[in-house]
């Protein structure tokens, strides 16, 4: 199997933890993508993937799979013993539903704030990513807050829950640790009166599927280097 | 169970169907929720769904599940016989990249160009949902603008394939066929040429599950109500 993304970057990380977790690193071949030179903007990027996003799996049959949460499905049934993403209906649903706010309440506030009110992945990425208008930063702005409103709402969640989705590590932690990496690097920091979140962000940094995993830091190195 | 939604409504409809297809209807005692009154942006409904959306399922124990993908992993996997949501990794990756793919290209910039730049629910909810700023009906237009682009993305998917996410009826076809009422009643026609498109929906709307429900509008009537 074929993994398009590149290392550093929020969602790619995503899945370079679920991989750790189920035991499947080896089995991947990585092919970076040049996000900084928008690449994945160009015609043979998109005809893998129209929506020009990493990270891309591709399958030995050339079934092509994107977005995080579908790859995320994939890798933890196959052994059918889904432990990220729940075996229950129940645990099934609790981690899509906080999976899911993850991304509204956070990952998307985050990236609205990084593409629109900073200078994001730079001057060749802009003319895809957000154009200049008159509201771009006013919106950026507003995600920005956004995505600090979704700090202190799942510091609520931690104050009471051992994970985000309940007592065990989910694809619901893992979207919810990236987000406040990606935050991290966009300069959005963390409010100080969310003790939980902070607690349980460290706590997730020392697990093994996170920590062990020195060819791909986990911080965005890449976005340091363009000046964030 | 309980589920807190709003006849004619989008995301609530997705759950319509879903328990329509799973046999489940009958099972459900459903509570209207106030949407054109803001009910849902008010603290007895913050307590039960911080996202301040229906539709909301709860659980006979109290538990309480927001977002529809969740919802519909919860009902979908209730009788061990997910036909919606996937059986096999690579089906469930299928359906889940589609599903989000719809959601991402198409629901959601239905739902920015109805909130932005339309009176979207009215004067009692634009304070919530887009305060007055500068670039506000700006986005509205970039938003329908996207999701016209969603519609020719799943008119080309849909020149070779019968159903969004391979060859039987799932969780993608549902958002999809909620997605494109959501654009009519907005009003964001169809492009001519997407002709796939709309032969897939007149498909979809005489199926079963679609079809027989007279006592909840699929078309939103609320919003026509509403001067749309
Ligand atoms: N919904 C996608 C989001 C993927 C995404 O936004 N990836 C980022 C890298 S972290 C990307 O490709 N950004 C470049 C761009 O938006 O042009 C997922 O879940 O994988
Ligand atoms: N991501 C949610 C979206 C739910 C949603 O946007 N629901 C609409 C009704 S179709 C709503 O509650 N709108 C009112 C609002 O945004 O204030 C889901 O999948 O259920």
């Amino acid at each position: 199997m074929k993994i398009y993304d590149r290392s550093g970057f929020p969602n790619p990380s995503r899945i370079r933890v679920v991989l750790a977790e189920k035991g499947l690193e080896t089995q991947i071949e990585f092919v970076t993508v040049d996000l900084i030179g928008a690449e994945h903007k160009q015609a043979p990027f998109l005809a893998m993937n129209p929506s020009g996003k990493i990270p891309l799996l591709e399958l030995d049959d050339g079934t092509l799979i994107s977005e995080s949460t579908a790859i995320t499905e994939y890798f933890d049934n196959l052994d059918g013993n889904p432990t990220l993403t729940g075996k229950t209906p129940r645990e099934k649903a609790m981690i899509h539903m906080m999976q899911k706010r993850a991304e509204t309440e956070l990952m998307d506030g985050v990236d609205g704030y990084f593409h629109y009110a900073t200078a994001g992945l730079g001057p060749l990425m802009q003319p895809y990513v957000s154009p200049e208008w008159a509201g771009r930063k006013e919106w950026g702005e507003r995600q920005g807050a956004r995505a600090v409103r979704g700090m202190k709402y799942f510091d609520g969640v931690l104050k009471s829950r051992t994970f985000v989705a309940g007592d065990t590590f989910s694809m619901a932690d893992i979207t919810v640790f990236a987000s406040l990496n990606f935050a991290e690097a966009a300069g959005l920091a963390i409010p100080e009166e969310c003790t939980a979140l902070v607690a349980w962000r460290s706590k997730v940094a020392e697990l093994p599927s996170v920590k062990n995993r020195s060819g791909q830091a986990f911080l965005p190195e890449d976005l340091k280097r363009f000046g964030l």
